[in-house]
């Protein structure tokens, strides 16, 4: 039977494990640089950057849903899905869908009217169950990420 | 002469129309349901959910940046730029540039690992200037977004 419940601190190493076998689902086995101990501060200390739910079975940890809050100066406030994950033995139970639920009703609940998340595009059984769910795909804006050597010199060039 | 300071609570009504401007420019003029006394309450109230800073030419308002925490999995902590705006007749002459430097420089202050931002695909020059900068594209992966009936309707499934 499923249950849903928020993270503690002591699930960090468990969180944690999660998030790499989701990154090795993603073939990015390797990108994964956050440690348990990051984890723990920065979800679990004096200002969580962002909170985690856990679905079991029958007790046993089958999946996660980690989300922060996200503001759009279109639509206001709303909850980033950084990540969604069900392990494989438990696919197919509706596992996703309930998480993806939970993360809904906390919008709801503190008045954010959206939900954003990103999927990969081979990815399309997630695909489809998130137009089951009437989600729509904002396929005319491309994502860009600026780390490393290149946020170092832009950084250089602030006076 | 070029300046960039913090946006205070007074910013307000400048914020919201600087939004409406880059709506348009992105062709969606009626997207923005954000009113000024939101961008008020949400920024500058008790817990802001974005900062903002804005560019002035001589002392007149000549584009803004409003960006705000986000967390990656992989990554850490990191900033995620909500909206980046020139206005049109202060154009090329590194405006853009030189409000991306500043968010990078929050970044590193806070020791935020990178910035995350969305771009249109016909946007070229924007593209081109952020290349220019070394940011990466992450053109696998798709934006989906739940909002309306569909965020009710999966609401109403959450037990």
């Amino acid at each position: 039977m499923l249950t849903i419940r928020d993270a503690t601190i002591a699930d960090a190493a468990l969180i944690r494990r999660l998030i790499g076998e989701l990154a090795t689902f993603e073939k990015e086995p390797d990108a994964v640089r956050t440690t348990a101990a990051d984890i723990a501060r920065d979800g679990f200390g004096a200002s969580p950057q962002f909170r985690t739910i856990i679905a079991e079975w029958d007790g046993a940890p089958a999946g996660f849903a980690l989300f922060f809050d996200y503001y759009s100066t279109w639509r206001g406030a709303g909850l980033y899905l950084e990540d969604l994950y069900v392990c494989p033995d438990y696919r197919g139970r509706g596992i996703g869908s309930a998480l993806l639920a939970r993360v809904a009703r906390a919008a709801e609940q503190e008045r954010r009217s959206f939900v954003k998340w990103s999927v990969l595009d081979w990815n399309q059984s997630a695909i489809e169950m998130y137009k089951a769910h009437g989600a729509e795909f904002l396929d005319e804006w491309r994502t860009a990420l600026l780390s490393g050597d290149g946020l170092r010199r832009l950084t250089e060039k602030d006076c």
